[in-house]
Order: structure tokens, then sequence, then C-alpha cells
């Protein structure tokens, strides 16, 4: 089979489809980028980039360089009865922040999101396909109400964040997490489960 | 009268007043600098101070580069019955947020805040001492629970802004400033007035 101009497995190669990934994802959005037309972009076989990244989503993890999968640490906030979501999300999102591991470089993606148009756009895929869609998916609520209640509580989610670990307003920004899922929760669940 | 050393009013004079105060309210805060110390490490007259900027407000807004004084468009929210603080203040920020002149400045101060450890600093103590403090100022509890309320408000107003404005987080990108206002106005009232 005659692969003219097609790139073989090479550190190289991942390069050139990542750089290839953070066009299309920027360009189309996480949902309208394909694994096939960024393959195209690259100059490889899809195959390749299944070789690479398991997932259209563990490829765009790393065009972001998200320093963990949000999946993992959302199933815990996600599963449970839907009416103490709003604490649990809370207490899950502390305690990420707080990770000395993951905390400083999910704030650094926040931090870099917000410096450029560009990166805004890839913030916002990352938060709308990545953490609200998950959260909102155990909703029994038809898609554009589940897309509301998500955009809602991703303000909350990112003002908490930026207030208490960025612009570090107090006493927010010390209060002990329990305080702060017991503040802030309440609004979460309103916005995911209670009447808008 | 010898004022050795001391400078007389210039557009260089006005530069080194802004060049101390900016130091002086990164290293102090708002409340701790003082117009006598920062006229002294500028070398000039406090009265000369004054000959520039009327307050210590006025100053301040120079040094963060405020496009607007918040004391203005905050006066007509904070007023009026308690009990719907919350709805008149979202409706306040996205009708300044939505303003050509104003929005655009406003948030380039939010982004550029959030970029160095510094500027959130100056950040921070522009949203407590001249936003979010004349928000609680109406409110009739002791200092300590209008600080909390304070923050958390702060929390879901930077949230909102962000989500809204920079982020784009559809649909709440797109939704018109009533059903906004309609939609985080209970939260903010929550904030200030409701059981914690």
């Amino acid at each position: 089979m005659a692969r003219t101009g097609r790139r073989k497995g090479s550190p190289d190669t991942k390069d050139a489809i990542v750089n290839a990934a953070r066009d299309a994802f920027a360009e189309r959005g996480f949902d309208g980028a394909s694994i096939r037309g960024i393959a195209t972009s690259a100059g490889v076989d899809p195959a390749l980039v299944y070789h690479y990244f398991a997932t259209k989503e563990e490829l765009f993890l790393a065009v972001v360089g998200a320093p963990a999968d949000p999946s993992v640490f959302l199933a815990e906030a996600v599963a449970g009865p839907a009416d103490e979501m709003g604490v649990r999300i809370v207490r899950m999102f502390l305690k990420v922040w707080g990770d000395p591991t993951l905390g400083p470089a999910l704030l650094a993606l926040v931090r870099s999101g917000l410096a450029h148009e560009w990166s805004a756009r890839m913030l916002r895929e990352f938060a709308t396909s990545q953490i609200l869609r998950r959260i909102t998916s155990r909703l029994d609520v038809p898609p554009d109400e589940a897309k509301l209640r998500a955009s809602l509580v991703g303000s909350q989610i990112i003002g908490l964040g930026l207030a208490r670990y960025l612009i570090k307003i107090e006493p927010l920004a010390s209060l002990e997490p329990e305080q702060v899922a017991g503040l802030v929760g309440p609004t979460l669940q309103r916005y995911l489960t209670g009447p808008l």
C-alpha cells in the first residue's frame, strides 16, 4: 500500500498530531473536531493517532495541558443522590484545587485561558466538554436546560476557584473546605436541580 | 520654608506620585497605605497629592487603571430595599460589562489581575475596598459576617463576568440581561441576606 507523505511513529509525529489537534479543536471545538481530520492535517494514518491517544478526550487533554483527567476526579461527585450533588461538587473541586500537584496546574490553565482569545476558546471547550457536561449528564432534564444549568454551575465554580485561590478574597480564601462546601453547595444545588 | 528635594507640580511629579502609590497599595493594601506615606516616598508634599487626586480612592483608581469609579455605578444598586439587592447588583454589573466604553476595560483589569501575583493583589484590593465593601455596607450585620458575605458575592460576580464575557460559556453568554438577573440574582440575595 502506498503511503506517500504519511509519517511513521516518532516523537516528531506525536508533536505533529498534537499541533494539528490544537488547530482543529480551536477552529471547530471539541465536538466538531475529528480524529480523522486531525490525522489528515498531520499527514498520518488515523490508527497512528490512536496509537498515541486512546480517545479524542485524551488527545484534547494533552492539547490543553490538563494535569489530570476530569472524568476521573468527577466520577465520585457525580455519582450518588442528585439532591446532594451541589455540596459533593464543591468538595471535589476544593480537593483538586488544594492538591499541591494538581491545583496550581489547573489554576494555571484557567489563568492562561483568560489571557488570550484563542486560549479562552480552549478553556471554554475544556470546561463544557470535559467538566460541565459530565456534571449535568446525571440530571433528568432536556438538553437545552442541561446546558443552561451547566453554564450557571460553571460561573460559580470558576468564580470560586479564582476568588479563593488566585485573587484570594478573605475570608473565603482561608475557610476550611467543609465551610466553603456548606456555603457554596446550595448555590450549585439550585443551579443543578432547583427552580430557575 | 525649606523644601529641599521636594518636587513641584509637573507631569513627572504626577507620575512619581502614581508610582509611589502603586508600591504602597501593593505592599500595604488600600486601607494600609496613606497619602502621607505616598507623598514621602514620591518626595512631595501631601498637599500636592491632593492637588492631583481629591481622595485616596481616586488615587487608587488611577493606579489600577479603573475606567470608572465604582461608587458611582454601585450607588443605585446599593440603594433601595435590601431584599431585592441581589437582582439589582446583577443588573448593574451586566450593564457596566455590556457598556462598550467600560466593559472591555473592566474585563481587561480582571484579566491582567489574574496574570501575576502582584496584580492579583491589586485586583483583590480593588474588588474588596471599592466594590464588595460598598455592597455590604448596607447590611445590618457584624463586620466579620459582612466580609464573609462580601467574599461570597465576589466569587459569583467574578465567575459570572468571566463565564459570560471572557470564556463565553453558552447559553449564559447569550442570554438577555433580565434572564441572567433572574437566574443569578437569587444567589447574590442568599449570599447577602439569606441564612448561610
